[in-house]
């Protein structure tokens, strides 16, 4: 039989996943790894979420839901709007999503057409690029080029070269950490209303600012597409929820989309995060030691020869630049894995034309893991 | 802000899924509504399944998997092909997904480009349709015109017209419950092969088979992409949790578009889905439940004015013509379900061409519920 490959599969691999992948093998063989390569905190969802998880286990049937998610895990996410930025969101407004992932697969499928310019920042998210190109749109990458984060000129600029039709940005951001200020994030809004382009805000690393606040493009527009997630501050990965806040006219393209392509996101995990918004105390203490591994590595990677090349403002990474240490940060990644035990991400994830000379590093797991991984790197690099 | 739709999230709406909607807006309102319009068990998950899941619970962390899955649950649907089937599966050509659902997104992208010929048979699963359409392929409903199921001329006269790059068709069948026979599945592989033609088998409603056996479209070809899901034998719908055996070359595709666009499916579901062969006592006995629902349907529906369309081998489904109590099957399952609160799906799901005429009626709930919702059907009719 004809076994038939598309053009569109051949994506970049997430090397994040690979890296992780190959720290799942070595595991497997009895290898010490620590791994600083994939971002997920070392935490358990909170005890709350856990609990509720394991009632609806016990008590029955975990079925499909409304395809928009239930009216319970609807309702506890406009009121987190309310409540953390004093924001009025209508429940109606919000879709549940198998993770982040979803969130953006239904954004851009309900958003843009094959051949659609869109742009991102590069270094950025490799699944934005990954999954526009599976789908077809023409991705605009935009390299900051030392600049911390997204800004208007550089939305005007790309789209004086050529229209585009929508961009997507992120702050806190992966992989840098950098937090885009209220005035500056208000401009992008702006910029984009004027010229027409449609905005994605992925707030995936909101409640995870330590020297900048986090603002919510819905404080300067109804009209931007917001996506959010339980797996990061909530520590809840591998649940795959999350969350979008649309327009109203793209409430419904994205529940017929999610219909047939998702049916609906698990409903443990839409259960579970309905109690997330009420563990903050033991949220808070997870990301204090979060503020406490940024404040060991911003002071030990310098040392080691990682240059800190964004500010960390943000999220739980530190993007270093390795052009001390080595020219090919993806045989670096995997020498430091196979030798040292210790998985990180080459930049090449994050930035196609100058991420050889970079590497991301998650901070996201215990402190003693976090300074016994610098110790070893630091044995290996001799 | 410009709200960008595209033309491509102008899909049809998953009619099931609305009437779904609906329903639990009518529950919530306090109405006693009995459901047969989605495709599920009315069971929970097997005791052991959710006994893993609890367990995993208490001990921690639920995070990122491997994206083709664990290993545990891998090697135990391997070890399932070599038990039901007697055939021999590698782990390594196994995915696992996010439900049947990542799947078919899954095999489409890895599979085919944009303008692809592909087809599919009218009756047939809505999503597939739904799914094509938003990734831009040019799908070709093959309709059966009473024929039971998918056979080898009829995809022999589709590539002859204009040739084609895939097809798609389950056994048993949603929403007819046809079950190809071995020998018409043999010929369908064989033929596939002889065109060049690239075949996914849709093995969902695999062990819920009555009247026929089962056979996989592994039996006959390495080549063909098989998907499957623990949501319906195995009671797991809303753990959103399936899987797919790969032909070789296509691991690797599917490995990356699966990094990107899903990360990986949810763990705990597959925690507890690595537990599911071992209930096949408690499994049976609901599946026993099934048969006695399916001969009271059997019985009934033709006696209310619906004519079985088809032969209701498998899955758990009745499709009906309902064409001697109305002309709108979409307006009567909408009156149906408001009036005599029992949900059914509109053929409009399954075939946009003839649909009209049917209804498709899962019995997967209680017997109990199954007998009243008759038995309103009945007094709403007259």
């Amino acid at each position: 039989m004809a076994v038939s490959l598309s053009r569109r599969g051949d994506v970049e691999p997430f090397h994040a996943m690979d890296v992780l992948a190959e720290a799942n093998r070595l595991k497997a063989l009895g290898k010490p790894v620590i791994s600083m390569a994939v971002g997920q905190p070392s935490d358990p969802a909170p005890t709350l979420v856990r609990e509720a998880a394991a009632k609806a286990l016990v008590e029955g049937r975990i079925g499909y839901t409304d395809a928009l998610g239930t009216a319970e895990l609807r309702n506890a996410i406009a009121a987190h709007y309310q409540e953390y930025y004093g924001l009025e969101v209508p429940a109606t407004r919000i879709a549940v999503t198998t993770g982040s992932s979803a969130a953006f697969n239904l954004a851009f499928l309900a958003m843009f057409d094959t051949g659609d310019r869109v742009a991102i920042a590069a270094p950025g998210y490799p699944a934005y690029r990954n999954i526009m190109k599976a789908l077809g749109l023409d991705v605009v990458e935009i390299e900051l080029e030392g600049a911390a984060y997204l800004r208007s000129e550089h939305l005007r600029e790309a789209h004086a070269e050529k229209p585009l039709k929508g961009a997507v940005f992120a702050s806190p951001a992966n992989p840098t950490g950098a937090v885009v200020p209220a005035d500056d994030l208000e401009a992008l809004v702006r910029t984009a209303e004027e010229l027409g382009i449609a905005l994605i805000s992925d707030e995936i690393y909101h409640r995870l600012a330590y020297s900048a606040p986090d603002t919510t493009a819905l404080a300067f527009s109804p009209d931007v597409t917001v996506i959010n997630s339980f797996s990061k501050y909530y520590c809840m990965t591998g649940w795959r929820i999350g969350w979008m806040v649309l327009p109203e006219k793209l409430v419904r393209p994205v529940e017929r989309v999610q219909q047939s392509l998702y049916i609906s996101a698990p409903e443990l995990s839409q259960i579970g995060a309905t109690q997330a918004f009420r563990a903050t105390d033991e949220l808070e203490a997870v990301k204090a030691r979060y503020a406490w591994n940024r404040d060991l590595l911003m002071q030990r990677l310098p040392e080691l020869g990682f240059s800190l090349a964004a500010p960390m403002d943000g999220a739980f990474y530190a993007y270093c630049d390795v052009s001390r240490l080595t020219n090919d940060s993806m045989e670096f990644a995997r020498a430091m894995l196979a030798e040292a035990h210790v998985a990180a991400t080459p930049g090449h994830d994050f930035d196609p034309l100058a991420g050889q000379r970079f590497m991301r590093f998650s901070y996201a797991g215990s402190h003693d893991d976090m300074a016994e991984a610098l110790d070893r790197i630091g044995r290996w690099l001799g």
